[in-house]
């Protein structure tokens, strides 16, 4: 049997590290990597900032969709860093390290799991997030692929930005995308066939396979002055409420900018008959950054004002609000030209 | 129905969340708890010890097990408590923090999820790791319940104690256990009812299903001046081949100490017609700690010589030795008595 198709039930755990190893970001930030049953990694400001996230077969992904289109492991690989990178983003932090546990069935192809690899390293380098390391991790066997991975990172000395801070007042700012990769979502679940897709269709398909979270905003927001901070990972409604909760405000979006952050969606709600704003609104997995500074700071480069912050009068809700009304009583009808 | 026959697919994630919440271990070396994208976790010296480890079911633990016995959530939480746990320990540090993913069916009591995280708190604070707090975590669906599990960990200005630093002429030591969790599987796939199990046999299985890695040792042993340290969670064969291995020298256990740590299984390796010897040598989960010291050191409490460390000659494998003789060519009639 050629090498390209073994499976990983074939191997050793011993023989798949190694194949594995070599293709994995190394960097001086790990003082140990893997080998031994913990790997040791350099806490420069005596903290250590840790998120963890799963994505599990059938659920975060399709090995195949109704589009045609094969998940690679690369695909999922560059995801994993992308969701767990933008964690450590989202706090303002930079990533030190991440640890890895893939789980999987025994008559996984080998090549699947050295394209994981490769995916994870190009996700890691492609982003931005060079210096993270991947110290170490965990094969297993399951009856579905799962990969969970653990980040750490450092916040330089500064203070963490939790979702907390919003005040009354502050400027609401988006860096990165939102809705994209719920277009490419419904584009994989659609019936055009991926070979018929077209660059902007393909682009936005790419956005939710290998989303690219802006990891260079965090630190920059963090530095200007953010009061608060998260990443869009569950729809902008749904992430906007958490940070206006957490903040005890409200968020009020301005549908004007809602409306240029949808325009670029066209290439999958035209063939597909769809509200780009439900995507805008509900769709995560971009990764896109939610912050909001003062109102006389002037917002670092690659970030979109998206509304303002306002207060919440004894009784009201704190929550998400359209041009001043609450987002769950708007139909977008609103937005109509 | 009656909150005891909820099942997590009838609850939000966040409705999830406040029933686990409560339940989970808090200290004061979390700076940042659970609900931002990361944690902050104090790392006091400067650096960050990291593990992650993966159990899934019908790979790591039956709900159900041939003898009867059902595996609660409190069984699965302790055991990711321990193996975790074990990981920091075996490098000498003390644990920090934790942070946990969970993916399960939808199907999954709420029960069963709550009982989870009574016994990972259980298992934390039992085990004498009261200082690490549950700092976050992540929960999914999936067709079969996995628990990863992330650590971070602390070596209090110690240097990490390795695999790699066993010399000729050094003591090897074990603090824990051996076999007992291995002795305890074969009794779970017995036929015998776990109803008619005795208090002895019970406790085996127990040391399968909530393990006691010894967590005080490995900061004991690093004090001491350990040479090479990691537990035994694949066996004394394996592991030991791998601490060999990694240190480039043999290492040579003594027959004697191993039927003394085999006596204790023969409340299952009897009845069952078993030799205990097979559990001594190839049972991992217990998490023993398997420590090399200098020969001038005193051992800590709690540990127990089981052998030495020999050099390699040229064109000699580093490896395991049981009386000086390769264990992969002894069979265990040698220690008949």
């Amino acid at each position: 049997m050629s090498k390209e198709q073994q499976t990983v039930g074939e191997l050793s755990e011993g023989e798949l590290l190694a194949r594995i190893f070599p293709r994995l970001n190394h960097s001086n930030s790990v003082l140990l990597g893997p080998g031994d049953d913990a790997a040791v990694v350099a806490a420069p400001d005596g903290r250590t900032l840790i998120s963890i996230d799963t994505q599990t077969q059938d659920q975060d992904f399709r090995l195949e969709w109704n589009n045609g289109y094969r998940t690679t492991g690369y695909d999922v690989g560059w995801k994993s860093a992308a969701q767990n990178l933008s964690d450590i983003n989202a706090m303002g932090g930079t990533a030190v390290s991440l640890v890895v546990s893939l789980t999987m069935p025994p008559g996984t192809p080998v090549q699947w799991v050295v394209d994981f690899a490769d995916g994870l390293t190009a996700g890691i380098v492609g982003l931005g997030a060079a210096d993270c390391s991947v110290a170490g991790g965990d094969l297993g066997r399951g009856r579905e692929i799962a990969v969970t991975v653990a980040v750490v990172g450092t916040m330089h000395g500064l203070p963490a930005v939790l979702r907390s801070g919003a005040r009354p007042g502050d400027i609401l700012a988006l860096a990165g995308t939102v809705g994209r990769a719920a277009a490419g979502l419904a584009l994989l679940e659609s019936t055009i066939p991926v070979g018929k897709l077209d660059a902007a269709q393909r682009a936005l398909m790419d956005s939710q396979c290998r989303p690219q979270p802006p990891l260079a905003a965090g630190p920059q927001a963090a530095k200007a002055g953010a009061t608060a901070m998260m990443d869009v990972s569950d729809g902008l409604l749904r992430d906007g409420s958490r940070l206006a909760e957490a903040s005890g405000v409200a968020l009020d979006l301005d549908p004007i900018a809602l409306k240029a952050l949808a325009a670029p969606l066209e290439a999958a709600s035209a063939p597909l008959g769809r509200d780009p704003m439900d995507w805008i609104l509900g769709g995560g997995e971009d990764h896109g950054l939610l912050v909001t500074f003062p109102a006389d700071v002037q917002l670092p480069s690659g970030f979109t004002a998206i509304g303002s912050i306002q207060a919440v009068a004894e009784g009201q809700h704190s929550g998400v609000r359209i041009a001043g009304m609450p987002a769950d009583t708007v139909g977008w009808d609103h937005f109509a030209d």
